[in-house]
């Protein structure tokens, strides 16, 4: 996909619609024409004293974003959000989302009225696999999987060309699958979860557990800097061939590849799309996670018929996949609606 | 379901459907009305020399079936026929049926000429899935689970309020999902799938090993009786306490629900339907299934949000699950027929 510097105008002349990932710390919002090319990218501090102010950074990202990328204000025909929780898509409430300090919020409605445009929302990992299968590795799939490693670990699926949602908006949340039963303790209440074992923070506790027993490793000089250790850094000090940051990214993939290995029993699918800060091609984690997912896929007759690890790819998206993906969920309203109304 | 005895005349005086269950050792027919109820139910032994002399039994089946029902043939409007292997629907052909010795086997259009009637053939696990969601427990459910316990291991999904076949028509092949590594070997060429852990003849295996090793048990004298053990006698000494063969439900039950857990992260079912041989309700393996399911879900805030232990059922349908779900895949492929008219 070709890159579009921020405040270029898009390639397309015709309507342009706002795509906004809604993080706990930072909203990133970008105006993305009917190609999935993005314009007028910015980034602002998410407010999350309450609800009315958070909406209201919101609405500033917004109209910030449409300043930055100098296109006309009416060829915007719509915004598409992202949110990190869960999400009642058709109501266009937020029922829940932990790091935003949000539970039964208005989003749609709020921000319909605050800009007289039409707003479509959903959970940020369903936009980032509706924007797979409508700009991305995905176009055209009746059935794939897209996979988010990022703070957290979740997957969705795109069923019959549409995305999945299951029967409690929950289909394809492996991040909460306990693989290890006397494993870490996770947020939900588990042990041994996937997000406890391969979601960022793991890999930064896995680390700071390793430095704190006595183990020589090129993060300690990370720790001393930062005063504390991000995933990015396990990566950096990986890329420089530390033992344990390796050690540490092998061990996950290891984890990641057995999800893989579930969602392709159960999903058979014709791809899976991994995205989301962890993502990057040709990372110790991504080669561990084929090298595991191929071993367990060789195993059986019955797997070797499914999927092939070529068919295991990063997004190509990479930081615009959030917001390439909110804006594919104005895409999907749009065209149910077309299917309602036939 | 009001059970309806053999040779009664369907409630329904319009069209009937001939279901046929087609196995490796007995095919099994019966004639469906509209109300999934079925009359004229018989069964044959299989003739297995070649895919003519298959076929030649199977039409025989379905001639016999249709006297024996006392209905007017002219009231049959086609024949569904479930087969246990790899099946394209579309083009009506058996890919392979290890248990037939077919492959490549044009069995839609050779009793499309012999019986002059329409026929559509599918998957017997499919035809099952079919049936529980037209006839049966999960009638009007979008998203629901059906799980065959028997010769096999497998289960398949309804995904939108359709049959969902994955890319390579395997989705939800979890019998040859890999749950313990050291495991028993399996025909697939795995070790410790669930199918080998837990399908009939796995449980017949884990008998005969534990006699082989001086276990006391009453399944020595089904073993002296009937020269082997079959799953059978494995219910039938658990339901006279038998130590070993309780022990033996009770370990296939936990790999089973370790099965509907991985089942329930991935579809988000509202519902899962137990069917096949093994599945009877009350029985020492259900109750082993639901406790250890109820366990694991109720790990993780994620996973007790989704399914609850009483939305695991097993099939009403009993021993007319196989003939009712053939006669399905006549009503869906009429529905589709409809669906790309409009």
């Amino acid at each position: 996909m070709q890159q579009v510097q921020s405040g270029n105008e898009p390639r397309d002349p015709e309507t342009v619609i706002v795509g906004v990932d809604v993080g706990g710390t930072k909203i990133a919002a970008g105006i993305v024409d009917a190609h999935g090319q993005v314009a007028g990218r910015i980034q602002m501090p998410t407010d999350i004293r309450d609800p009315e102010h958070t909406l209201q950074s919101i609405a500033s990202a917004i109209k910030t974003s449409i300043e930055a990328s100098g296109i006309t204000p009416s060829r915007v025909k719509a915004v598409g959000l992202g949110i990190p929780g869960m999400v009642d898509p058709e109501q266009g409430i937020c029922l829940l989302a932990v790091n935003l300090n949000w539970q039964n919020v208005a989003v749609q409605r709020w921000l319909e009225q605050e800009l007289g445009l039409p707003c479509a929302i959903d959970n940020d990992v369903s936009a980032a696999t509706l924007g797979e299968s409508i700009y991305g590795a995905g176009q055209g799939m009746q059935d794939m999987v897209y996979l988010s490693l990022g703070t957290g670990v979740a997957a969705r699926a795109i069923i019959h060309g549409q995305l999945y949602r299951g029967a409690h908006g929950m289909a394809g949340e492996i991040g909460h699958l306990v693989v290890m039963p006397d494993g870490p303790l996770c947020r939900c209440g588990a042990r041994g979860c996937l997000e406890a074992l391969a979601a960022g923070p793991a890999l930064a506790l896995a680390a700071q557990t390793a430095i704190a027993a006595g183990k020589e490793t090129q993060l300690q000089v990370y720790q001393q800097r930062h005063g504390t250790i991000r995933s990015e850094h396990i990566f950096a000090a990986a890329a420089d061939n530390d033992a344990l940051a390796l050690h540490i990214l092998r061990q996950a993939g290891e984890h990641i590849a057995y999800g893989i290995y579930l969602l392709t029993m159960t999903f058979d699918p014709q791809l899976v799309v991994i995205g989301g800060g962890l993502a990057s091609d040709q990372s110790p984690l991504l080669i561990a996670i084929r090298t595991r997912a191929a071993h367990l896929l060789a195993q059986s007759s019955a797997s070797r018929a499914m999927l092939s690890t070529e068919a295991i790819q990063v997004t190509s998206m990479q930081r615009d996949a959030a917001i390439i993906g909110a804006a594919a969920l104005v895409a999907r309203a749009n065209s149910q609606h077309k299917r309602e109304k036939q």
